[in-house]
């Protein structure tokens, strides 16, 4: 005697229960000046506004240690040995994970992450060239097996984000040729989009030059999708 | 016709060669107030005195790096994961050795380091009890595989360490009972004996409460024996 009305409701509670025990890790990525930040608000606020609980942090950042090692690997003129940067990313990020990631999972919350391990393997791992399987072996350390539900890749060509990015001075970018600093960003971007294509149902590629209104769109179909189990 | 002068003197010749070649690497080990330091400059200065190049560095320290990750390790009080102190122990490590370590070894100079991986071993493998395996994985990054041809452990029992060593606001030590501190150095102490068993042809073990003098003749024998190839 389960009607279909009945079934859907079941359904949602089960998800309902589900995000309350395990919380729901979303992680955004993609290259400079493709508005991920601006989505992680629009999609924080959406959330709050039903009521979800939700918070929204970025790597590397979002605790003590996490906010000195963003200083020093992005502003910062020291030398740094790429596979230097490959360990202080990941410091930041055990540190994110221990403190804030998983208790708020575990409290079951929505935690939205403005980059996370595959950013490393991207500029780290494509785009400085280190071994993909040691980026990979030091960021299982860093996260300590907690890895995202949904990640979604805002693609722009580097032609464009660097032109929406403000001229920064950021590490990636200072003290190099401006054709190498694109090359550099072609090999990130092509990065991305190899590890999308590994993991499809983790993945969602957007169009980062839609307009900001449309991508929101497209995450929050996905999101509410998730969050109501018809994924 | 190669009588036992010239033997000797080709040995003297090939070993010259070596170190001119390939460096020699020195590491000191042991709990705090254990004198390294002291050591360390004892053996640079006879080094020095003999025309023999050499430089002492410590860790973590001795880049620009290396110097800001010290302040946080050591004297910050900001939280840090046990596995996060491991990722910044060795991102200052690899700094080190990319930077100073490996350009004066191939230059052929002795590389005399107060603390490298074996400490990180000592300290959050056996003190603080991560797993072995992952502190060596994480190791093997950090050293890039260049590992000392002697390590110098001055073994001392924490009891009488700490007392030579200045009441410290070390991270170590702060905010625990006395009786944990004991323990985790205890736990250190045990874990540098384990260690200097597994490799004895590469751990020189010296009891750390006989005299600086004493100590310092016992560390000479042994690098003499290497310079000269008696080893």
């Amino acid at each position: 005697m389960l009607g279909r009305i009945q079934t859907d409701e079941l359904q949602y509670l089960a998800v309902k229960l589900m995000i309350m025990k395990y919380g729901l890790f979303i992680t955004l990525e993609g290259g400079e000046g493709s508005g991920k930040s601006t989505q992680a608000r629009y999609l924080t606020q959406r959330l709050k506004r039903r009521h979800i609980p939700a918070i929204s942090i970025r790597e590397p950042g979002s605790t003590p240690l996490g906010n000195r090692l963003r200083r020093l690997l992005k502003y910062s003129e020291i030398a740094l040995a790429y596979e230097a940067e490959l360990l202080l990313f990941n410091a930041s990020r055990l540190q994110l994970v221990s403190d804030v990631i998983r208790p708020a999972l575990r409290r079951g919350e929505v935690v939205i992450c403005d980059r996370f391990a595959d950013s490393t393997l991207a500029y780290q791992g494509y785009g400085r060239g280190l071994s993909l399987e040691i980026v990979e072996q030091i960021n299982e350390v860093g996260t300590q097996n907690v890895l995202p539900d949904l990640t979604i890749l805002l693609d722009v060509a580097p032609e464009k984000g660097l032109q929406r990015h403000e001229v920064s001075n950021d590490r990636y970018e200072s003290g190099h040729r401006l054709d190498d600093i694109m090359d550099f960003h072609r090999r990130v971007r092509d990065g991305y989009l190899s590890l999308s294509l590994e993991q499809p149902e983790r993945w969602l590629k957007i169009d980062g030059t839609l307009p900001a209104t449309e991508v929101s769109k497209i995450i929050w179909r996905r999101v509410n999708d998730l969050l109501s189990g018809n994924s």
